[in-house]
């Protein structure tokens, strides 16, 4: 496994993100590690990020989910070229779409354990399936579709 | 259209979301008015909350889609009772599954408009089609499917 997370491999001008981006420092700082097949994410949530007292809110399983599922989408795409993540010409995909099924409540005191897993890469996308644990049961499932990132976002950076 | 947010009617037990509960001063109080047939939602980022400088960050997206889908869900419901939203008994509907298609970049800096309508609705499950807007185009389009609050959840609070 890379000591060092997927995300804190972007360069500077793709690190800004709210979710995951190591320069953004009132962002969640969300972190994805890389052990050559699988994305793993740890996440620890603040009490005050609930849907109802003692469980986790539906936007932040989401954003988790999007964060873990783009940044294993990358490191796949480095695999795919044989190259190792982090590496130039840098790869970098965003979400062209997200799913969570919320299966049973997240509680908000407990770590988020995510794996995630390639489903499908080609040239043009990459599908990411992630399945959220906590406290050893399965709370959420998610898929994420990757795309590489388009021209009217690079033209900002 | 009620002046009163959806959200802003829901009782104290489940006004504690990190999205839209009004009584979580950390949170990011999305509130959505119910004109008797759709959700309607007016929300602006805060320049951090960003995928890369310039755009919203899509776990934000999410989480106001997620808002804006289960208030439209539980007005929906109310109306099908042939209740205001708001009256006893309290109906409170969570997310069982969430989709969102990202559609082009949202800004940061300007509102996000989302109209929320009702796709589908029965005794179990709501589902709710969000289009988010911003500067007269759509950025990204949700689903929502809604449950009504299990018992798990209510032992809570």
């Amino acid at each position: 496994m890379n000591k060092k997370a997927i995300q804190d491999l972007y360069p500077e001008d793709y690190s800004h993100c709210y979710g995951c981006g190591r320069l953004n420092e009132n962002g969640l700082q969300i972190k994805t590690c890389w052990n050559g097949k699988e994305g793993i994410t740890t996440f620890i949530p603040d009490k005050d990020q609930m849907s109802m007292p003692g469980f986790a809110y539906g936007g932040l399983i989401a954003s988790v989910i999007d964060c873990s599922g783009t940044a294993t989408a990358v490191a796949a795409a480095y695999k795919k070229e044989g190259r190792e993540p982090g590496s130039e010409p840098v790869i970098r995909y965003v979400t062209a779409s997200l799913h969570v099924d919320y299966i049973r409540p997240t509680p908000v005191d407990c770590p988020m354990e995510l794996i995630s897993r390639v489903k499908e890469i080609s040239d043009k996308r990459i599908i990411i399936s992630t399945e959220l644990s906590s406290g050893g049961k399965i709370c959420a499932k998610g898929e994420v579709t990757a795309a590489k990132i388009p021209s009217s976002m690079k033209q900002m950076t």
